[in-house]
């Protein structure tokens, strides 16, 4: 069969506030081939994404995304790997190219599942797929208080690991830092997993960081995530290099298989977080997650918003069964909650990998018709795009 | 003085042709200040570098750039080097932001530059611009003669160096490439400097790469430029320590400062290629550039288009007199090459810097006018963006 369309719906809440999260919009993505659909998001400023779909080719290598996709071959898994290398070469030039193409793949992925009724980890030659230990992803209070009473609200909702990130952590003092941290630990109790999220607050200087050292080692932090921007690949490495029992997280903003590659061969992270709506989709993902293991770096994904993009996120690690942890949206805002009529709840502080076809995940597009955000776009006088109506 | 306004204006030849050729659209940026203006562009896309100007914010760390931009204030080098740091924050999950960003920095340093009545390179501390030996940048024939007689033809027009690149290199032979490779160095005679340009072909294959090394070597090659995409560190490295007598070179498609370094630092580069219009704009270009020098690799402007993305590129680099090579546009497109009123000539082979305030280039308004193409663009029945009328 051929891919006969492609539909972007942009999704948001009625008043997107200026704070960390990146749950307040989403761009869901739909691909029709023959009788068959899949869906599949792409992460971050979906307008955006949404014109490098179709707007006019500036010369060879930098040609929108409908160039590389629409009226393709798609049967087999080969043709999306086909498919996301065309992209990618048609679209060199393109920047934001690559999180479009990443909700397009993970459409693919799971069209193709959907039609052999099997789950994308196996379409991935993965045999089977473990639970993974789901971790609560917050951001910190605004003061040591605030962050207590979370990380209790945490365990309270049955959690066993919970992440703090972004907020005032990094920009106060090294005290005030280490009083969130020691406030995490305290509202988690001394057996469960704290992980701590810089937010790349510190750029790329390691003695900002370096001074954050010791609460994080005092309170047995699982990782320390993004302490400086992604692909600051020395600033990493030396940071890790003091930092002995901490391990260094990230690689979220990686947005092509060579940056992950970096960060794992260069940067010495112990952990590295994938968001598949930003890489390349499922397929750059799972490229990923075979370098990592290979090397003994643990894979994780980076989620804060939908179960679509949670179970695209797992596909690519699902049956690495020691790569055990998984980041879960904790607080989503009410669009991220309503977004899938499937829901991956968490059992036992553990999320189980869905087994329905494809990724498992049905969006429910009739609690999405209040989100739906109508775009138009003319390019001398003729329309280019406009939104589609949800089903 | 504040940024009252920041204005796009998008350009292109009325038929864009699937060919290599990247000056066959533009992205013209205005930054007006009180009484003062200033002129910058964008590489790549314009169309969705327009939509990251005034795309609905996605969370606080995904903002459109105008919400870093409009109503800074603007006096200084130091206020472009704060609006750059606080853009990038702002936006560091919108992938496009860095390009459209580069145009906007570019305008605001010639807009500091005009207001001063001083070239750009001598606001960044450089005392004085060396000329560069520009040379030639062209696409390889479809077949050996065709290259040829496009080597004879840069001869004849006076260029001393030249670079022939895409096209069919790397996609047929071995045989079929050399024979394009001793085609070109038969055209410049033995004197002049050829450069080959893989154009990214290999991806990240180091063995198809290797093969071509041979008559790369014979034929006295300067560098080979992108023979993988920029990021592919390790398989840059391996060719690079395959080829002690042809130097690597690459990094045009950086689009931020560690991404640069990690191609000086990681990759074995020799030359480090920056478009200004890509990377940041020059205050990121800036920092690549003394980067680069303080580690003795050499830096080269990496522009196709317009005389104003010349000069923009070469300033960054303009004090340094051992980096002497200059990437010119051999035969842009009627839009490239109406750009500006102010030309660039390269006599004796030799290109200078513009010592006129600021880029010292002022963009042909009046010639651009055939060449504006009008994008509207609506959410939810508003407008945010409208192209504005060329003065």
């Amino acid at each position: 069969m051929k891919i006969d369309s492609v539909d972007f719906f942009y999704l948001s809440m009625p008043n997107v506030l200026d704070v960390g999260d990146g749950s307040q919009d989403a761009l869901l993505v739909r691909v029709q081939a023959g009788n068959h659909v899949g869906w599949g998001e792409c992460e971050a400023s979906p307008l955006v994404s949404i014109a490098s779909w179709n707007c006019p080719m500036s010369h060879s290598a930098c040609k929108p995304l409908s160039a590389s996709v629409l009226g393709e071959q798609i049967d087999t898994v080969a043709d999306i790997k086909r498919i996301n290398r065309k992209a990618r070469a048609n679209s060199l030039d393109l920047l934001q190219a690559d999180h479009t193409l990443s909700g397009i793949d993970i459409a693919l992925w799971d069209l193709i599942g959907r039609v052999r009724g099997e789950p994308v980890y196996k379409l991935l030659g993965q045999p089977r797929a473990f639970r993974k230990l789901a971790y609560a992803s917050q951001l910190f209070g605004d003061d040591p208080q605030t962050t207590l009473d979370r990380a209790r609200a945490v365990m309270r909702s049955g959690f066993k690991a919970a992440k703090f990130g972004w907020g005032p952590y990094g920009l106060g003092s090294v005290k005030s830092d280490a009083d969130h941290v020691h406030a995490a630990r305290e509202g988690l109790g001394s057996e469960n997993v704290l992980l701590v999220d810089a937010g790349t607050v510190w750029f790329d200087d390691v003695e900002k960081a370096r001074l954050r050292l010791e609460a994080l080692q005092n309170c047995k932090v699982g990782w320390l995530e993004e302490p400086f921007v992604s692909g600051a690949l020395n600033a990493y490495r030396k940071l890790a290099d003091l930092s002995p029992s901490v391990p260094m997280a990230g690689g979220e903003g990686c947005h092509n298989l060579h940056q992950a590659m970096n960060m794992i061969d260069h940067a010495a992270v112990g952990y590295i977080q994938i968001d598949t709506g930003r890489i390349g989709g499922i397929t750059t993902a799972a490229q990923v997650a075979q370098y990592a293991a290979e090397r003994g770096i643990r894979c994780v994904n980076h989620t804060f918003t939908t179960h679509l993009a949670l179970s695209a996120s797992l596909q690519p690690y699902a049956g690495l069964e020691s790569h055990d942890l998984c980041e879960y949206p904790f607080a989503p805002s009410p669009l991220g909650r309503d977004f899938t009529q499937t829901k991956m709840e968490v059992r036992e502080g553990q999320v189980e990998i869905p087994e329905g076809p494809g990724l498992g995940i049905e969006p429910d597009l009739k609690a999405l018709q209040v989100y739906m955000r109508r775009v138009e776009i003319k390019v001398d006088g003729q329309t280019i795009f406009q939104s589609p109506t949800l089903p």
